[in-house]
């Protein structure tokens, strides 16, 4: 506390980001990382925006990005949005989108930025329990809301629903913003950008972090119609003009453009998923059924805590939440195969 | 208008930044760009951080850049806070630290962000006027206040106030955060980051964009006592955890411990600044006592209007504001002698 801050600053609950740490030869399936690097396209362009332009302003339009963006989606560019990373983007959904008289919805486990928001833009929130499978059940959002936010594969459960009942979702609130956070969408959901031209009231928000290997470039994006799109640009606009330079605008245009790069990686992942939880089925974990790169499993005779810990002092770094209902999980990141051998390992030697 | 919007959005009035023209052959004096290429060291250590360590997260504390500022300014990486651009650092700043029962105060000629700023967070404001001569007299802020944000050098004016001022001005209020914005403060300034051991009231904001030519890497920067860095934190970790991408943060520690590139390029620009200012003088322009990488002048007999204009026409751009008091003013960037001898020749022309 500080009588030099403004009110709300005691009373906010800031995320807690998994943590980055500076260790050799480490394991670490604790933040969502991409095991592979990215496209040789994005690092060229970004050494080729690390120029003597750097002393110039970055468009603040974003234009060349926004146009990749909108060709890969079939939008148009004006019906895209761009910010520092999809938690940015978020953010700026949260001011501009998801704060009205009745409140928002979202599920009781998913990402932890939303209460964050929540707090931080002084928004009503109701949690809508994940049923007894841990899945979302979109009829259970049929109650009073003024908006509704989920990720789509949910997090950290990696459950994914049909693009049928995202759609049932977005078509039931025609009054009120939904917001569908597709982070993890590349590795194996449907994506509802498809379903933007259709509904007004849908903002679409993905990530270059995860499928596309660039967690520390920092550009996330938005699509929907004009006037979510023109809600978020202007709070952007009264907030940061610029929030992506040069270097994030030029990789993350290559990045867009690089489908086969992308498809690739994704398989590749996908395919390691499907191993490692083979691999933990067989040594008694219940493994959720994950469309995202990682899963969320538990063991029925070791407690998710300590198992975490005990991976820990085997340089294998995974995420525990102590939290009500999935106390006993871990969110393992899919690493590469030989990363997925070295934590199969690990438990062989704890279990 | 849209009934998806939070109620805030239709209030604000976002700011607009100087244009970007994508013209050949321009000489763009509009938006206080350094006219020099960055330091050779920051595209190097760029160009290292385009690499498969992209896929990772960046270090969400940023604190190899932060010893790097704290160990230029003299002070903790503890007292040091890193955002994306300073217009980022300044939002926080807004949020966190500017909003009391009793008003803030800033100057009635200032940085426009600052009234975008109080509408987006409800923050009651009042415009302080500048005097006569355009300056900012520090015994004008003694009145009731909840804080007080003022850019030295102040812009558009380019008038700095001298360190003692600057402290009169904070020690007149130890119950009231008081931020210093010297995004313009090595072209000639004293930065008020020496005073900051003494008082815990004050912050002081800076920009790697303007005299380190990093305006289209977005990194900016706030040092204070622990208070007012923790109450920015806590506002970041509630918006956006990694607002610095890697390439970002090794781009800015390499700039800031190229001090001889600083110096080097700060003369060159203050010599530019005295022979710019001496050309306008001798044709009549009247031209305020810059401190900063611009210039803001008026000449007796033509409309600023109309002059940028004809400038523009001349493939010249120059920032003009059509508000009250300096609407006969133009803003000039300090460019190359090149690009000012290109705009000296134009005023020539239309003069």
């Amino acid at each position: 506390m500080s009588k030099y801050w403004s009110p709300i600053v005691s009373t906010l609950k800031p995320y807690v980001p998994g943590e980055q740490p500076r260790m050799a030869n480490l394991v670490k399936l604790n933040t969502n990382e991409n095991p592979y690097a990215p496209s040789e396209k994005v690092i060229e362009a970004i050494r080729g925006a690390a120029s003597a332009d750097l002393r110039l302003y970055p468009d603040p339009l974003a234009l060349d990005l926004r146009q990749a963006i909108a060709a890969r989606y079939s939008v148009a560019a004006e019906q895209v949005f761009v910010g520092n990373g999809s938690d940015e983007v978020l953010a700026h959904a949260f001011a501009a989108l998801l704060k009205h008289d009745e409140p928002l919805l979202y599920p009781d486990i998913s990402y932890s930025f939303y209460p964050t928001y929540a707090g931080l833009f002084g928004i009503d929130a109701i949690e809508v329990p994940l049923d007894a499978a841990f899945r979302i059940d979109v009829t259970d959002y049929r109650r009073p809301a003024g908006a509704i936010i989920l990720p789509n594969p949910n997090a950290p459960t990696g459950i994914g629903l049909p693009l049928a009942e995202i759609e049932a979702l977005v078509a039931d609130h025609p009054d009120q913003p939904v917001v569908i956070d597709e982070a993890y969408i590349d590795f194996g959901g449907e994506s509802a950008a498809a379903l933007v031209p259709k509904y007004d009231n849908l903002l679409v928000v993905q990530t270059f972090s995860k499928s596309r290997a660039l967690a520390g470039l920092r550009v996330g994006f938005a699509i929907g119609q004009r006037p979510l799109i023109e809600g978020l640009e202007r709070v952007k606009d009264s907030f940061n003009s610029y929030p992506l330079g040069r270097a994030a605008q030029a990789g993350a245009t290559a990045a867009i453009k690089d489908e086969a790069w992308l498809e690739a990686t994704c398989r590749k992942i996908v395919a390691s998923r499907a191993k490692l939880t083979a691999e933990l089925e067989a040594r008694g974990f219940e493994v959720l059924p994950s469309q995202a790169n990682f899963i969320f499993a538990r063991h029925p005779k070791h407690a998710g805590g300590i198992l975490a810990a005990k991976l820990r002092e085997r340089a294998v770094i995974v995420r525990h939440f102590a939290k009500p209902r999935i106390a006993d999980f871990l969110r393992i990141t899919i690493g590469t195969d030989a990363e997925c051998a070295r934590l199969v390992a690990a438990l062989d030697e704890i279990l």
